[in-house]
């Protein structure tokens, strides 16, 4: 039994032990994120949609945990592999403790989070020597934990992300510029990335719930100073590069 | 020319893309961070140490990217292969910027963050439904930053990552400790996460500046609520599992 990180979206992020144990695995449960196509190509394994989809609500957390004790018990390798870092406001936390309590030995493989992958994707560092030096990341899922993290963090002090914040955007954006942050403060959002869908808005964080982002997409916010080195590089190369990893080009959009 | 991640350190955790970059490669610049051993197994690149290693200063930064830029500008493939993730507190955006001002085209390709990956591994999530809903990452390496964000942050409203943190330990729990962090926040040290060097400790806060890990490590402290789960999952369990990615064992130490 695996814990596994799928990262952003594009396969080639997935890391090689979450290769080998796709491959070896009878089962896995996977989630909205992860490219089914590509899972098939690389493993015989039984696959069980187990995330949300537009319109479709998402297994109960308590039905992955008896899907995978069971198959577990059953001997069964299975593999259990969510998109981005499960231990970064994922499930991995818990799907580690109900594994734990019902005697389950597991194996941990961490992803590439969505956190720092998707900004760096669209070609925005969330740190950066003499811009910002630290990261701050909420969920945009837990509306209380949402407000109360962003009131607790003094303006400008990090950049924040907010992982599938979409659907917040207008509260954060109030909430920031109510608590001190300057509403010309540069600010991100970036979807889909890594994917052929990957598709990224820049602008002052007040302008930043009008932004348009394509339906059905899920995405991130940033908010910093940091922002501002997408235009630095993009401007100062004027190079596109050759989309390789999604379908990344600097200085478009 | 590539800015890739490499990971905590265990080559299982590089990235498909990262493998197929490094065997493509005429030059690879890579870190402490990075395996050696690994490398030279997966590609006749000529491979160039730049990192820091005990008793020896780092290669400058500035020096880096000449090396970088006058390697592509031949026509030499290069991969600048960074431990964790370049983006995270790591020399990614600087490495970018000055690419594009030198016009050189370049790929970025996220990598595996110790800052997610080194708790996880050691049984600890950052974030936790119901126990931390958001992740604040600074580094131990820029002393006057990591202060001033540390009492940006109304305590016990984020997990906190310290990477590179071994050094500043005492004057984070000092710090912590007065602006109003109770001693006896659940903290942990982990070290050189998913190798075979691993070592984990885990306290009250107010013990982690006396905890002595083994000299020459690197490692990241982690403070808040979360660090707690460690024990839950040991304790529920009595598993030790397999030793895969590094030889993490749930409930030693």
């Amino acid at each position: 039994m695996a814990l596994v990180g799928a990262g952003p979206g594009d396969p080639e992020l997935w890391t090689r032990r979450a290769v080998r144990l796709l491959q070896q695995a009878d089962l896995v449960l996977y989630d909205a994120l992860v490219d089914e196509q590509a899972l098939r190509q690389l493993t015989s394994a039984q696959l069980t949609f187990v995330g949300k989809r537009a319109g479709q609500r998402c297994s109960k957390q308590d039905a992955i945990h008896d899907l995978m004790i069971r198959a577990a018990q059953e001997g069964k390798r299975v593999v259990r592999f969510q998109g981005g870092d499960p231990f970064l406001l994922g499930r991995g936390g818990e799907e580690a403790l109900a594994l734990a309590e019902a005697g389950v030995p597991f194996e941990v493989v961490p992803g590439v989070t969505s956190a720092v992958a998707a900004p760096a994707l669209a070609g925005i560092p969330v740190t950066h020597r003499g811009t910002s030096s630290a990261l701050l990341v909420v969920s945009g899922h837990a509306p209380e934990a949402l407000d109360s993290t962003l009131e607790a963090v003094r303006p400008h002090a990090a950049t924040i992300v907010v992982l599938m914040g979409l659907a917040r955007r207008r509260v954060v954006v109030e909430q920031l510029c109510r608590i001190g942050w300057s509403p010309d403060t540069p600010a991100a959002i970036v979807c889909a990335a890594s994917t052929r869908d990957a598709w990224t808005w820049t602008g002052p964080l007040r302008d930043l719930a009008d932004a348009r982002p394509p339906a059905g997409l899920a995405g991130v916010l940033v908010v910093g100073d940091v922002v501002d080195l997408r235009a630095a590089v993009a401007a100062a190369s004027e190079v596109r590069q050759e989309p390789k990893v999604g379908e990344v080009t600097y200085g478009s959009n």
